[in-house]
């Protein structure tokens, strides 16, 4: 039997520990897509205390605490803060073979030098030690960056974003983590939202412009990717596809479907496809000019509750995966960016693992000499995110590609504390490439392996988002 | 080499075997879904051969005897029943890696302690050996419930079912396992098959009252409701899900359809899944109220065959897996019923593993403080209910939510020799358990796992029915 | 650790071992799907170097080149031989986990006794010793095959091809090799192709006769499997199945779409499927009334860059996984032929795994007593066709369905230097069905064990196709 989540955690054989522990570990961190916020960095304040830190906003852990049957208020109402730790703590011993139960304590390890595990026996001792911790110095935002050795911090930012504290933070020279915004226009995108045609009003006044026509809309866009690129240097942009992802549309097309949008006439799913895969295709044009990466999440089904959406709004977890079908529209996407020698390099991740070969062989359509893996298969993501999904995603990707490629981790967090999730990926990584070799399916070579290892970790995203 | 089918039987760790034989192995079955007959279970008979009681209705071994080329005659047809035991006998020895290799083999094991492998080698032994027993009164239906240790069993009955077998047993003190009901209105919600004008007529009869608008008909199934926990506390309903699963509607366009339907008139799939959508809908606040579970069996394609279903109607073994998208309209009719906290506890099972991520991350959307685990990934199904199906549907269920308040096994079976299905099921969850401790991802916490075990085996299952 | 590819290679176990080395060794091999050169079989050249024996039409290297963005010039373009050949040197360095390594390694073991990794360390030696080699009269095309111990080919042919070289083949007595074609009518089912008009007319040409009606093409089609059947005694059929599969329809509607089409009238999905249904289903019981055998493939998505298309045409490297759903539609399909028992043995491939258990499933609606596993779900294809796409295909056929009257492994490659494939096949097989039986989960009965790997490895697939 392995020791509970020792210095070996995770690594079943003796190549997989020395490719971890002479390779993996050692690399500092580029997280290239997450949701932290530049402000936080800047001001490196301290959590006042480990539910605030675990539990403030983090919908992976409270959805764990309702599917236990914990009230609401011990989860997003007024009870106290030490009885949500304590509802936490009596989840977590009960989430067996749940990632939240290894990132809960790779995180109670790393930062806080606690072993023992969390349960409602030990919850009031790890309380009090770790609370007594998180008010040092040593425990403010920038130093659990630092202490999870965090090189480039890549985070999601709207157009109309004026990116002020990311400029603070570049300004400063005594903060040596890199934070880049990445460029995320989903509302000027998402079409079917409510609220669309406020927010054409806002990109507007941030491009200092007029939109009165899709025209305009791209123009202001580019604007404010200009605008990011020049204050910033931004690296990568991000977007969500849920459904109607694209149809073949003409400019004009599009134009009286964003007059009737603005006018606030009702739309077909394939009017909304036809605008979207328009914008999307114009925005990786761009991307592609300016050596840019576009992210592309795919396979969200949102907001699934009403009733708990009225009374805590989005990201609140209530969503799922989605089931449907893309591999026509998302080539139809990629080809029309393609066909005019456009397609910028491009990142595809999915929610829902049925679609993990699709997307491992449709990169394979689309690569090119622009770089190595050119078009990715982005790491196993959100509700993928655990043992099992990283490592079919790996396979699929190597089943299907090449994973030596293989740009590797982002957290995709909204939490100062998740990065040893890295740690965890690397892990994984490690004992699937253990594994390869120790079956005698691939030579022993150690010095091959070594930087195959620390190029996942590190080296190819440094390469591919040109840091 | 670990030897065939010994005590040890998928026990691939120390630790897994003290989790089975210390904790698992002692519990009582609670069946909570099954295809028995109340009258048998009364009547308490012998069977007259093994072939009756293996072959005489169960479709999966008939598909198996189909896919090795046995002719039509010895498998549903006029052939001796010791013709048709030795086409089995055959077939089964060249059934290694199916399910029913290890079902057959351990339904030998347990009922009659026959350790040798069924082949044609074989046959004639076996066939003299188990006939002999089966006349024994040990041998009775009720005495081989007993050999398994079943506590409860909930069978499947239609609402305009009289539920007097099941009355008679329940006034009989000398039958100790307790049989409930469990209420399938599916030919009251299923409008598209062709018998339903005829079913509606015999539900009104069974409610005695008239049918003339869907208010109606839901009143009446909810007289028969009344009727099933009025005489024999029903715990559970369920449902079988194929297409057109849910649109939303209101009652003034259902009423039409329902009008349109008993003329005989044509509709279109969106009609049917107003309708279905509508009286599921009705249905679950009912269970809500009663504090009863809804179980929907999800994706099935039967009768695949016109030539085989002439033959031999339906549930003979020409019934496949669908795949079918509905992360939306399953969204539609459990959001439907959440929205105004009506939604009961229930229970989703899939037939494509495609769909085991999508429904793992489902049930999170509606948890609620009702119950741990209101909402329940069902255990693997039918064509998923084999070891790596039960182990996929293990690892998402807790990959995506917790595995610890996982109400487990239930057989869906024909047969009274299914039992040993759930020792099958106990091993394969003890093992995967024990792999996450010896791989070092959870404590060797003794005490605690083994309580898991029997809550998963057992106590989950009592508390979510009200047993 | 097991030494790289020895002769152990994937073989875990010693019961594995036993298997592999005592009985799946030694079988011949038929490969009844590939589309080898006829001619290039009876003209018995020799390749001028390993890049033409390599990199010559082979579109998975190619892909796996252009992943690591080695320019086009190096991998269809105008570089020279030893440029490309090092090219990939370097890329098969960086294919760790990709099935290219390992079909590379078994190609260099096996045809050539070299027994070092291809890497840019190797390249230069490895270069000259395999042209070396190639030259000599043993490394004839079919001293090649003869070197694999092939006994059958069953290569892929229009109906229009005049089988010229099969026949000379069939006609000279010096080659032991029986090589057969297969009926492939896409371009006569594939209605929506630009160039189907012209390949009706070339299709009345080759059947001499006129083509005005739906009546008229079946006919032709008939005319040109007579001769298939008694030039050469044609086994099987081959068809590509994409989009639009099945629909329902009189001969009556699949004559007016008929017309339309000739007429260069625009058509519907619907009209598609309604016509494709109904020639698949009229081929498919000339099939059954020859005792042939009707192989599908579904699922390819094809050609989807433009750009690439217009440069190098079809076949090149561009295709990928589809994700449509089509159990109802192929359903349809086979219950069109099976409702008058005139459904031929088929066989199912699907290029999504998300589709293998439906596909083991759907198989089990159809079986009969014309043969052992008359319908079969076929080994993994092309994207799957690796290691773990195998195990998973064998596994969800053992999982719905028997293995043991599975017919095996068949290239469908376009080279001749593929065939190691089979042996990679058999390792995976006979791991496998070791794994069970070293978990107790199979008895080691070691008489019917071997049988079992031999009549998979060969056995079944000869009496499948009347060999």
């Amino acid at each position: 039997m392995k020791k509970f989540m020792d210095e070996d955690f995770l690594l079943q054989t003796d190549t997989a520990k020395k490719l971890y522990h002479e390779h993996a570990e050692k690399m500092p961190i580029i997280d290239f897509h997450n949701h932290l916020s530049a402000q936080e960095i800047y001001e490196d304040g301290n959590f006042e205390n480990i539910t605030k830190a675990w539990l403030g906003g983090d919908h992976y852990k409270w959805r764990a605490m309702r599917s236990y049957g914990i009230p609401e208020e011990l989860i997003t109402g007024d009870a106290s803060d030490k009885d949500k730790f304590d509802a936490y703590a009596e989840v977590i011993q009960n989430a067996i073979g749940n990632p939240l139960y290894h990132w809960t304590h790779l995180e109670l390890q790393r930062y806080f030098d606690i072993d023992k595990p969390l349960s409602p026996e030990t919850a009031d001792e790890i309380w009090v030690e770790i609370n007594e911790k998180l008010k040092k110095p040593e425990y403010s935002v920038r130093n659990l960056l630092k202490k999870m050795n965090v090189e480039v911090l890549m985070t999601t930012d709207d157009p109309i974003d004026d990116l002020k504290w990311h400029k603070k933070i570049k300004d400063d020279d005594s903060i040596d983590i890199q934070v880049l915004p990445t460029f995320r226009p989903d509302r000027a995108v998402a079409m079917e939202k409510e609220d669309f045609n406020d927010y054409v009003d806002q990109l507007a006044k941030a491009a200092d412009m007029e939109i009165n026509t899709v025209e305009d809309l791209t123009e202001a866009l580019d604007k404010r990717l200009d605008y990011f690129d020049k204050e910033m240097g931004v690296k990568a942009s991000d977007h969500s596809l849920e459904y109607n992802i694209y149809e073949d549309a003409t400019p004009e097309e599009v134009e009286v479907i964003f007059q009737k949008r603005r006018n606030n006439e009702d739309l077909t799913p394939e009017e909304y496809a036809k605008y979207r895969g328009y914008v999307l295709s114009h925005l990786g044009r761009e991307y592609a000019k300016r050596g840019m990466v576009m992210q592309l999440h795919i396979g969200a089904q949102r907001n699934n509750s009403d009733r708990m959406f009225k009374k805590l709004g989005a990201d609140t977890g209530f969503d799922s995966m989605s089931d449907m079908n893309y591999s026509k529209e998302l080539q139809g996407l990629l080809n029309n960016m393609d066909k005019t020698n456009e397609l910028p390099k491009t990142v595809l991740y999915n929610l829902n693992p049925k679609d993990n070969e699709m997307l491992a062989t449709m990169i394979g359509n689309f690569q090119g000499p622009e770089a190595k893996g050119k078009l990715q298969y982005g790491t196993a993501w959100w509700f993928m995110d655990h043992k099992p999904g990283m490592e079919r995603q790996m396979e699929a990707l190597a089943d299907e590609g090449l994973i030596s490629t293989f740009i590797g981790m982002l957290t995709d967090s909204r939490s100062f504390l998740s990065f040893p999730r890295h740690e965890y990926f690397r892990r994984i990584l490690a004992n699937k490439v253990g594994n390869w070799v120790e079956n005698g399916e691939y030579p022993n070579d150690e010095k091959y392996l070594g930087k195959l290892i620390e190029d996942i970790s590190h080296d190819n995203a440094k390469a591919y988002f040109n840091l």
